[in-house]
């Protein structure tokens, strides 16, 4: 494993980090909107490209390979395939190609491989490997220049500039984007609805201050939980590892599918639960799940509409009129300033989380 | 949803579990063996035939779908499915067709639908939209009555005959089996090897004094962490989900690879890492990633190889001579009386965990 994030071994930045902490992940978290405005502007083109040339090679399954923040993305995308481009998809163990050596026929299958640095090593082996058995292979980055993107056979660079912070926010909304935008002219549509995001983000952004104060509520807990469903899913898997990553706290992300199964049993007054409730079938399903949780004795905080804050014990309401396949971009917005301001809270630092670094090298 | 385990209902089974805490779950903890000798003697027809149609119709991609510990199974399946079958695979969403009614392509798709009770209606949804769409469906329950097993193309009865206890171990481990030799009869092989597995458990179940040790040694935890790779990884998520059933500790599983990115920053000395280190590749990728972890303060505790227990702060060794592959049959073991002594240790009772019913009925 090698340090990659050699801008803390600079001497300014890092008393700049000292003086100021979390400067690294506030600055990123409010460039998104400007990121967006950027990949709109100047992405497109390359999605257009893409998108052409896959459609005539006709895939047939979709798969999907990604490590940490970016395989929340890939789950995104896996929603996107199977329900906008009808294709049957999944997410692939990277180590199935990179520990055991896997060869499978991979004739009329696209892997889509996601990662910010394009560093990962055994991202690099999955790739390759379905390059080797006949498949249509995309790099989606934010390092037009990394090993990933220069081996795959089409690359996406999601253009939101160099990220500093370890914590990713910009590149992972940036992804989600730059897949959205893939699948729409996948599937034939515009994508036109993505346009209006970058000002509905900004307005989002600007619920800061009530952010910062269910930080203060969650100041002492030790545990969260986290769920969602569907498009929401992957938002809630996103928000708990922010959290984890940031401020120590032992935060887990279910699906309100599964919360049902086992995970209930653990869910007591000093675990509040952050649901993901955005308009739509899986802001509905949630709901569901959350009167059973609320008939117990868990406290419920919600980022959605405004009666599922209403119905919550708090919580952030989302700007109305976003179709929910389009929502996941904005409904992590709050959770990634949750993540920042619960640390800052805790006295720590977001900017220098304790045993992390910018690239994995697992191979 | 509703509450099937009928049992508990019953006056006498109530009298019985609140006599003897934990009766059911070690009783069926300990069949083990016996169910796989079982599927071993009576199971081995039914997977010829349903290996001998599949093969036929030679499918190109295999999507497993399933809920909670059956989850667990379908991600062993899936890299039985990628590594010795030679074809992409992956997990779905049940949500994406029951939620948001995805129609896609599913010709030359094979689809393994797990589950326990068969009873899940999202599940059927999931299994029907591929039926629809020209795919092959294989269901593999413990119920061969269930809608699930009824509506499959072709069901499988993983034959650990009825489970009282509401966390589930005889029947994933069951699953685990006929997933196995499923997969082995795909690709050809005899799966030989699984033979001698059922007196190498009963050996291995002897080690439960160790484990209660274990089990006081991690009893004021208040969080866990467990991990594995590859083949191990679907146990460090089955061994999480016990613990959080049973002990309400909160335990998060990490693949190796993804514990090195956000959630190591949530690892200090208050957190035990439970790891899953047993003979071949996934075992020895793990023991490189808990040498990053040792070099911190965290106490690690391993199932594995008499090395990898050597290397941590203590542990169950495996029983040596069994193929990676096959090991995921043994590692649970240790992890489900591991929950067993837990929650007994800590005055509960894991066969009334609060919050839980044996069907979840999401849709």
């Amino acid at each position: 494993m090698n340090q990659q994030f050699t801008d803390t071994s600079n001497q300014a930045v890092r008393h700049q980090i000292e003086a100021e902490p979390g400067i690294y992940m506030r600055r990123e978290i409010t460039e998104q909107p400007d990121c967006w405005r950027h990949f709109l502007r100047d992405g497109g083109g390359s999605i257009d490209a893409v998108a052409r040339q896959i459609s005539k090679r006709n895939p047939r399954f979709v798969l999907f390979a990604a490590r940490g923040t970016s395989d929340h993305a890939a789950l995104y995308g896996k929603y996107l395939a199977e329900i906008q481009y009808g294709k049957p998809s999944g997410l692939t163990s990277p180590s199935t190609t990179s520990l055991y050596h896997a060869r499978a026929d991979y004739r009329n299958v696209l892997m889509v491989a996601v990662s910010q640095s394009g560093g990962s090593p055994d991202l690099l082996t999955s790739l390759q490997a379905v390059q080797r058995g006949g498949g249509i292979t995309v790099a989606i980055t934010n390092s037009p220049d990394s090993p990933l993107a220069q081996a795959a056979e089409f690359s996406i660079d999601v253009l939101a500039g160099k990220e500093h912070a370890v914590a990713a926010t910009k590149s992972y909304t940036s992804q989600l984007l730059a897949i959205y935008l893939l699948f729409c002219r996948l599937a034939g549509a515009d994508g036109q609805h993505a346009a209006h995001l970058p000002d509905i983000a900004s307005e989002l952004l600007e619920m800061e201050p009530e952010v910062a104060g269910l930080a203060n509520r969650l100041r002492y807990a030790d545990r969260l939980v986290t769920t969602g469903r569907g498009y929401s899913y992957p938002t809630a898997r996103e928000a708990a590892l922010k959290l984890m990553e940031t401020s120590y706290v032992s935060a887990q992300a279910f699906s309100g599918a599964d919360l049902m199964h086992g995970p209930l049993a653990m869910i007591d007054e000093k675990v509040p639960v952050l649901a993901v409730q955005a308009q739509g079938r899986g802001g509905a399903a949630t709901a569901e799940v959350l009167q059973r949780l609320r008939s117990g004795s868990a406290d419920v905080y919600s980022v959605g509409t405004p009666e599922a804050v209403k119905a919550s014990t708090g919580g952030i309401v989302l700007p109305p009129g976003v179709p929910e396949e389009l929502s996941p971009l904005l409904e992590i917005l709050p959770f990634q300033q949750l993540a920042l301001h619960l640390s800052l809270q805790r006295g720590e630092n977001p900017d220098t989380p304790r045993g992390l670094r910018k690239v994995t090298e697992t191979t």
